[in-house]
């Protein structure tokens, strides 16, 4: 396509579910495009009715191939499903993930599916707002269940997990102490543990222990109606996805019904808030710096000075009158007007 | 210790290699705590003299017990030798990780090597500068060569283990696909790769693999004093160490004397001023945002307003007239004397 769409047009196909306009709206989103903030304003308010579920774990304990297989289940209870990748292990690429028993590129042809994987490099720390822009884009286009996939090591991607309605946490039996020790900063977190592979016969000390771990931290716990089920399952023979839609169901209920799911989506709204906050303010002040930066970087490699003291005088340089005007509503000149 | 001995006292005693100094300047770097900054700032004009090495690879891959062999290799040619862990799953807690080949705690109990944890979680974004601030402290206390060991996943993880003189890329035969394609986007980061785990028999396809990609990028490389060395190593047999120093020795050269190595100079003190600069940017941001954000977050929960909104309407609360001058030479108020 060669005409430059404005996003408040993307808004309105957006909204009559059309996925090449939801798909660029998420593009603009990822990219931070001034001029798509006024779009991704109105979408927000205009959302708010899907059931956010993010779903974390570390590399290797099957996440990817558990998405697919809960999003062939919603989709026969005829759920409309966004998948969100922030993962770069992701392999929502249209290959063969589960052998014969789902292909990844059933879901990519099902109409009723959305798979997206974010640039988790390079969003200039905005990946956490970009994330949360495309899930409310998701939400317009008509999408009721959105799967958010992080994977479960490095500080954003795991708050990101937790900026849901519903926090699931994947771990999976045969990954080494190495890898398992991660979840230990992930055991909090969880609304639903999931332990994937159950059809290996190592997967029931893995449930255990996890059982364990809860019963340890249950007194710290700060969610009163709901008590954190554990759930094995298994992608490749099924096993344990009525359990895992069921509890799934369950915590949507306590989500949107009780006074601790409104405590969550305060917390996820201040989330938001500061997050997007923080990515205006790091963004205004890259722009502003780029002109500064160059002969600071210098002096500071020389270690003639500290870098206290130049980000000090960089930040006063940014932020010197006139230069908070600039910040809005002009399209960055490099982006081709195909792009996007 | 109950006296809060001052920042700048601190300082005098880590130049002279005092170990419970260096750990404390750490915790206060670690902290952001605006009483240290003067003494940080001093460090980083008296640093510079180390050989700092950045090691990242996906979870699995033998990272941190590969940094203990590598670590008791350098210390036979008397090196001392500081870690610096960006990993939540490395295992510095003292067990043994090699079998009865080396013992952590052998290098735990050496006084010519020092390990430190950085907390990855809730470092207001300024993992980057506390890193880099542990590792001038390492510096100043004597240390030849400082380790930042991160996990490669993750934006943070990554660009903290570039931000070293000499980048060394972990991988590990048997990780699975998912795993390995994260490997990806860590390709073009390495100075040096390395396979461990070469004791094993599926160790040399993967070196072959690792091989077969460099020379399909070698077009596009930025370093012509360089050729990027694939070292395979075993922690277990020892085998592959020899070689693996020689080719960290032969890139200090590069790193301190050549054309090439005053750039990537350059690009590191860019990185850490643009990083100092954000940190200390979202910080007065986030403690101005203490008293407005709960009120804003609560309009933004209802879906009164949209995120761009509220968050522009907070950061010109924070930035006031006033708020700007907050920021500096007081001690938070709830951190207690004899932590710190």
């Amino acid at each position: 396509m060669s005409r430059y769409v404005p996003s408040s047009e993307l808004v309105e196909r957006a909204a009559r579910g059309e996925v090449p306009a939801i798909g660029r709206l998420i593009s603009r989103a990822e990219a931070g495009m001034p001029e798509a903030r006024g779009a991704l304003a109105t979408i927000y308010r205009r959302a708010g009715r899907a059931h956010v579920i993010g779903l974390t774990g570390v590399p290797g304990s099957g996440k990817s191939t558990l998405v697919a297989a809960l999003t062939a289940r919603l989709r026969t209870q005829g759920l409309k499903v966004g998948i969100v990748a922030v993962d770069p292990s992701s392999p929502y690429s249209g290959g063969a993930i589960l052998g014969d028993r789902i292909r990844m590129s059933d879901l990519v042809n099902d109409p009723g599916v959305y798979i997206r994987s974010m640039a988790t490099r390079g969003a200039m720390g905005g990946l956490a707002r970009a994330t949360l822009d495309a899930v409310d884009i998701l939400d317009l286009g008509g999408f009721d269940t959105i799967i958010i996939e992080t994977v479960g090591v490095g500080q954003d991607e795991v708050e990101i997990a937790k900026a849901s309605h519903t926090t699931v946490v994947v771990s999976a039996p045969g990954l080494g102490d190495e890898i398992q020790a991660i979840k230990a900063g992930m055991l909090e977190i969880a609304d639903i543990h999931v332990v994937s592979k159950c059809d290996r016969s190592d997967a029931n000390r893995t449930l255990v222990d996890i059982k364990q771990m809860l019963t340890l931290g249950a007194a710290t716990s700060a969610k009163p109606e709901w008590q954190t089920p554990v759930v094995g399952v298994s992608s490749y023979t099924g096993d344990g996805f009525d359990a895992l839609t069921r509890a799934i169901d369950r915590h949507r209920d306590v989500a949107f019904g009780t006074a601790s799911g409104s405590r969550r989506q305060l917390a996820i709204a201040r989330f938001r808030l500061e997050k997007t906050a923080e990515n205006l303010l790091v963004e205004r002040f890259a722009r502003a710096a780029v002109t500064r930066a160059p002969a600071l970087a210098e002096r500071l490699r020389r270690r003639d000075a500290d870098p206290y003291s130049l980000a000090n005088e960089l930040l006063a340089a940014s932020f010197e009158r006139g230069s908070a005007h600039e910040r809005d509503h002009h399209r960055p000149p490099h982006f081709a007007e195909d792009h996007w």
